[in-house]
């Protein structure tokens, strides 16, 4: 697997585009954007676990559950959520308005929608743009980049990959969102494409297994947006087929890094961080054991809050661990902290150790930083990741709507 | 019941006091606190539910099986966690000291700490100076005073309530902890006393029941310190009985009223936080399920940063119920905003309705302000306690430690 350029356009057959439709009054930035695929596609997607779903969510759902899409039409600057039955019909609309300049059916047509929540989405803007959207459409860098910015909200960073792997096939997204200290409240869309040929039931279980290994390592479990929504296209226009065992092994794990890469991008973009924080839990029961309580610690707002001081306050981290809800022997922990400017054990067997706080205070200065921790009671390992906590994210959220 | 002076000096035959013993050694302030009752107290206690527990707290727990105590020592500026065997040693050696003072059991003496985690307590402060301690109790004003002083961290506010019901007993309390981001990551240790005579069995029943109603509704239930305690010591000198069932429900109740009182201060402090906010939240299914969803709501970081903004963004709170996980009707539910300024509607059955962003701008703008959320599905309501999200919260938690 090597990472390759050209975003969700680097496997054959897929375009992208984005256009200002007038959605964003103010800022006049591009607020609509397509990827399409001439050949249809098997198609997974995930979605927010939260009650209250954005109409996009609940029209997206309906159509995927066909197994097959050609396109995915998107929007910023309006969620399109707790907007009623004229939400419903506006986004089913997106839909239809998309079909209708491929001539294909609106059920093969996912939409994805983020911004604010509880206000109308103005239609019209986007009846009036779709003809000039779906001209839009490259299968160059401009294409995907457009697309990439008609997505974008407080994002700072675009966030893309795309990657070949065996046989010449590739795989490529992009991703919006930011980690936040929740971090998941913060409405996360992130789109696939590949042009293997697979069916969908294998794709769906790449797919969960590539979310669960990383964009759920950055988000906390249920704190999810009205609108939260990750999905993948296969056309198979690559001829490279994903049957086997060992093809689907291959492709999970080519899906799983490709993720992974995405989600870092989307930690380290957390609303004002000025830090990407990898938190890396071992020697815990199992796998899930450590996943949960490297989120937990990559979660704390006052471990943040630390990493933004570079602090090397552990006593955060091992609280943080305490109130995971998950088990570990306190009495066994032990927790170092590294990066480019070295590596400092701060903490072994649950209690201080003598350390320079001068080093450890370098250390913790970088843009990235990891929190080691070996939690001495089994071989289970997992990584979580975060950001720092800054005077910034105050002040993105504290009048988002204007 | 009515409000009177005194804080926890106020039941009959209490004192305490408080002094600097060193452990604060850069501020020179209060650090180390006492609460006494010659008479043996009826006693009853809650404690965190984190996995890293502080050695005040193991103590702690030992000595309040017994049922009985004497006095409470705690200091602030070092939270003995995290500490191993030294720190249990320096928490048992706390509880004799103060013992010593009084010729009483160390057992009937409960052990408390607040600070830094993971750094060891300096003990040999605390001895140098309990003889000091002991000698600063006072009945007064200024004994109540300097020992809240003396358990005062990042706390802003002194935070104290005295009443006086049927009969003339009385109750007093005082807790140091603030309302932040995830409120109950900020130790909280509360004290309160009275001088009615109860079982310890009523006690615990009383105590259990009002903490439910009040900082268990300014914190977030699991994510609490490694340091949290709730204590009460009942010394019977006001000859008023707690035994019948009606006595008991009077007496349960003031509890719950000073509790109340205790935790909205708390919230209101929440670190660098300049506005209370109470997420009321009725037409629930039942009790439980309107406070977790207004808890969720009070916790939401999005939330806490509109109230800052003064920005009216109502879908935020819905997201918040959304992944409260609890049941709920989003298109029935309402919100509407309040404060001495006015009422505002700005969401009706889970949609947008047509509100001056002005008028709701200045009911926001107010250091007190209500969220009103009826779900529309059943009777049950309750009320949680929150801050706003401030530029200073991010200020104090970046560099704790210095």
């Amino acid at each position: 697997m090597k990472t390759i350029s050209g975003g969700v356009c680097a496997p054959k057959g897929f375009k992208a585009g984005g256009i200002w439709c007038g959605i964003k009054a103010n800022s006049k930035k591009r607020d609509l954007a397509l990827i399409y695929s001439e050949k249809s596609c098997a198609a997974a997607a995930m979605f927010t676990t939260n009650r209250v779903k954005a109409a996009s969510v609940l029209v997206s759902q309906k159509h995927i559950a066909g197994g097959k899409l050609h396109a995915v039409i998107a929007n910023s600057g309006n969620a399109n959520a707790c907007t009623g039955e004229a939400g419903l019909a506006a986004a089913r609309r997106m839909a239809e308005l998309a079909a209708d300049e491929f001539a294909i059916s609106p059920e093969t047509v996912a939409v994805a929608s983020t911004g604010v929540i509880g206000v109308p989405l103005p239609i019209a803007a986007i009846e009036n743009s779709v003809n000039a959207l779906a001209n839009s459409l490259r299968g160059d860098e401009a294409g995907h980049a457009a697309a990439l910015e008609a997505i974008m909200t407080t994002d700072t960073r675009k966030k893309e990959i795309s990657v070949e792997i065996d046989g010449g096939a590739r795989i490529g997204g992009m991703v919006k969102g930011s980690g936040m200290i929740h971090p998941n409240m913060a409405t996360m869309l992130c789109f696939l494409t590949t042009d293997v040929s697979i069916s969908r039931e294998l794709l769906e279980a790449s797919l969960r297994r590539a979310i669960e290994r990383s964009f759920n390592r950055v988000t906390v479990d249920g704190d999810t947006s009205t609108n939260d929504m990750a999905l993948i296209m296969a056309n198979g226009a690559s001829g490279v087929t994903v049957t086997s065992k060992t093809e689907h092994e291959a492709f999970s794990l080519a899906l799983e890094g490709a993720c992974v890469s995405l989600a870092k991008a989307m930690a380290r973009d957390g609303e004002g961080a000025t830090k990407l924080v990898t938190v890396t839990v071992s020697g815990a029961a199992d796998e899930k054991t450590a996943g949960i309580l490297a989120k937990s610690v990559a979660s704390s707002s006052l471990v943040k809050a630390a990493c933004f001081g570079a602090d090397a306050n552990w006593g955060r981290i091992l609280c943080a661990m305490g109130y995971a809800g998950a088990d570990f022997e306190p009495g066994r922990t032990s927790v170092s902290f590294k990066s480019k400017a070295g590596e400092i054990a701060v903490c072994s067997n649950g209690g201080p150790i003598a350390f320079s706080e001068e080093t450890a205070k370098q250390i913790l200065s970088e843009e990235e930083i990891e929190i080691l921790i070996s939690a001495g009671t089994g071989s289970g390992a997992a990584s979580a990741w975060g950001c720092d906590l800054t005077y910034d994210y105050v002040k993105i959220n504290g009048d988002y709507r204007s």
